[in-house]
């Protein structure tokens, strides 16, 4: 087979850390498996890297940025190369470069454009174990660009769709993908399988396993992935397009997101185009709008109403001041924080009505309050407030059965 | 006029020393010029990397070890691109591969093999100031090399062959290049040009102004370079070819070296192949032989004396015993340490006679015992007490006016 295996900054975190990878990957080779490893910069590296950055500029430019960071990479693929080679794998290092990782678009955030794997093939073809450096590649012109953030998940997805891999592996510090964060539902359930769209819905509402467009890119290049535990050998959870097979459930899993607040606009004067104004007062101010409510009141004035993280609400009210008052002199802005925001995803709801009557009663049942209300096509998510955040998500958990395996 | 310059680690040494880097730099940006830097590693990052290797491995991989080390080189391009950049100038930090400079050979000690400068003029034309990493290049199969010790000063004589510059300098924490070492001679000179040949001649004697190798290849590819101090504006030696209107002087300078000893090896057949057996002994142990003597004695038996650097006398007395007991029974060998070496050595010599003679009276005058003796074309040798080095070559520099600008 051909495996591709993807490997964090905790897991090559230290030396003896390497040594554990070099290990867990020399069993792969010597079952007779063609791997090639996807490894990002050693913890704490890049974040190194960037304050030396810092230390030159206070605004560093982005491609020498890019030129900078990719370093960390480069070091952890020569360290890990190094160590295999110490107990007499064949292994051999690979910059996004070598790897045929043709970006574009932007420094420090740039999109995989291209990747050529005939060279890798070759390299496997003649028994060589890959150490890739992910999170890197270069443009047309020949420039070192980063990926952003989760951008090894990403060089991780494009090799296994290049080489065509039958197994592409995130090694990671969780086991899988859980009905529910374990912390807070202890009876949550290692899912065994979930859908690309199930998964990007759960992460954007907080369960941070994998950056949505790592899950983005899998989906569009149809490569199935697994999220497992860099820890042990347990199978993790297959990543994958849905299909007949997949077990038949109505709700995949329960996600929660705290600190979050919400803004009220009312008492605008119902025009075309005032919510464009709005709203792009706060995406100037980048402010990060999650879930957006807006109805026309009983004596015709429009209210709008938005969540986002309580970290970004001081700079939505400062962008959003200067913007009604241009449009009416009446609108009034109410700030709420302390809340919590609770989400079912699934992509059984598409064929299941009843999903938000049952999850609302089971909210109701233990005496917590909704307040907002927002829906996809595979998902429902609800504000209550934060300090009943936990309970929600036991309650929801439970009355949908998610700790029992399907039969 | 197309400049290149070369940083050493130390001239990169810090944050701070990097922003002074960036405003020498500014500097001749402004002046109109279109410059090339030539940057090495951070001092220190070498180090810390290669130990890093060795956390990994008791003998790690050289291709590993190139591609882990060259990260110091492109971090340190970044950082000083970054603080260019900062203080408005257009720079653009550039990698040995893409400076194409194109490697053969070893990893860790490859060669540069070719060297296309047309996209890095292509930049210069579009006014961008070029960071290129020191010490890295990439061979024909994309590998990442480095070029050994005193790679960046090749780099830089590569660069500026490549661009055709018009200056090349060398920046480095000495002032240039001195008729002695003013450490010890007091009143040594700075000198305003010195040949290729002196210098290697000179470099060879342990004023390690720059390696070998990159004196040859500047020689080979007629690349006139400069060099001088980090620290301040002062012009310092210009290395290029003999011409007629260099300083006239029969001696270009005075070189000393210390922790010499001696091996001598008596009453030997002599048989031809003794010497050649003998040498590959020592060759195949790693000892670096400096002066060879040989002569046949009046009972018709060889004696062969050879210094080397104290620290590897352990390892040639022990690679001898077999070697000797192997050819004769009566070979006695003899060991001499606390010796030193002086060199004079000037292209002068070659059309000028008596200067020998002229060197042993003035340590003759001193009182100092010559040892062994050996010559080149351009540079005769002496053994000397090594608690007498600093009188010898104060006496000779004395004898041989160098102080004195000549007329």
């Amino acid at each position: 087979m051909v495996i591709v295996q993807k490997y964090g900054g905790t897991s090559v975190g230290s030396f003896d850390r390497i040594r554990n990878v070099a290990s867990r990957v020399k069993a792969l080779h010597e079952e007779g498996h063609q791997v090639a490893v996807v490894v990002s910069a050693m913890s704490g590296v890049t974040d190194r890297l960037i304050a030396m950055a810092h230390e030159m500029s206070s605004e560093p430019d982005e491609r020498e940025l890019d030129v900078l960071v990719s370093t960390g990479e480069q070091q952890s693929i020569a360290l890990l190369a190094m160590a295999l080679k110490e107990s007499g794998v064949p292994a051999m290092s690979i910059t996004g470069r070598q790897a045929g990782l043709r970006t574009t678009g932007s420094h420090t955030r740039a999109r995989i454009d291209a990747l050529d794997g005939s060279y890798t093939r070759g390299l496997l073809d003649e028994g060589k174990v890959l150490i890739v450096a992910g999170f890197q590649g270069i443009d047309t012109d020949g420039h070192i660009q980063t990926l952003g953030r989760g951008g090894s998940d990403l060089s991780a997805i494009a090799i296994a769709a290049s080489l065509e891999a039958d197994v592409c592996q995130i090694l990671t510090d969780v086991d899988g993908v859980y009905t529910a964060d374990p912390r807070v539902v202890p009876d949550a359930r290692k899912l065994p399988e979930i859908s690309y769209d199930e998964l990007l819905e759960l992460a954007s509402v907080g369960t941070k396993v994998m950056q949505s467009r790592s899950v983005e890119f899998a989906k569009k290049f149809g490569v199935k992935f697994e999220v497992r535990s860099s820890l042990n050998n347990n199978p993790g959870t297959i990543v994958t397009e849905e299909h007949p097979n997949m077990e038949s459930v109505v709700i995949r899993g329960v996600s929660i997101e705290r600190s979050q607040a919400r803004v009220t606009i009312t008492d605008i004067p119902d025009q075309p185009g005032m919510s464009a104004k709005i709203l792009g007062a706060l995406a100037e101010a980048e402010v990060n709008i999650d879930m957006i409510v807006s109805n026309i009141a009983s004596d015709g004035m429009a209210r709008h109403s938005f969540t986002m993280n309580t970290v970004d609400l001081g700079r939505a009210q400062a962008a959003l001041q200067p913007c009604l008052s241009a449009v009416s002199e009446k609108a009034i802005v109410e700030t709420e924080g302390g809340i919590g925001k609770l989400s079912v995803v699934g992509i059984g709801m598409r064929s299941h009505s009843g999903v938000a009557a049952q999850m609302f009663q089971a909210l109701g049942d233990e005496g917590i309050n909704i307040g907002m209300i927002s829906t996809s096509e595979i998902k429902i998510s609800v504000t209550v407030p934060e300090d009943r955040i936990e309970d929600a998500a036991r309650a929801v958990h439970k009355s949908f059965g998610l700790e029992q395996t399907p039969a």
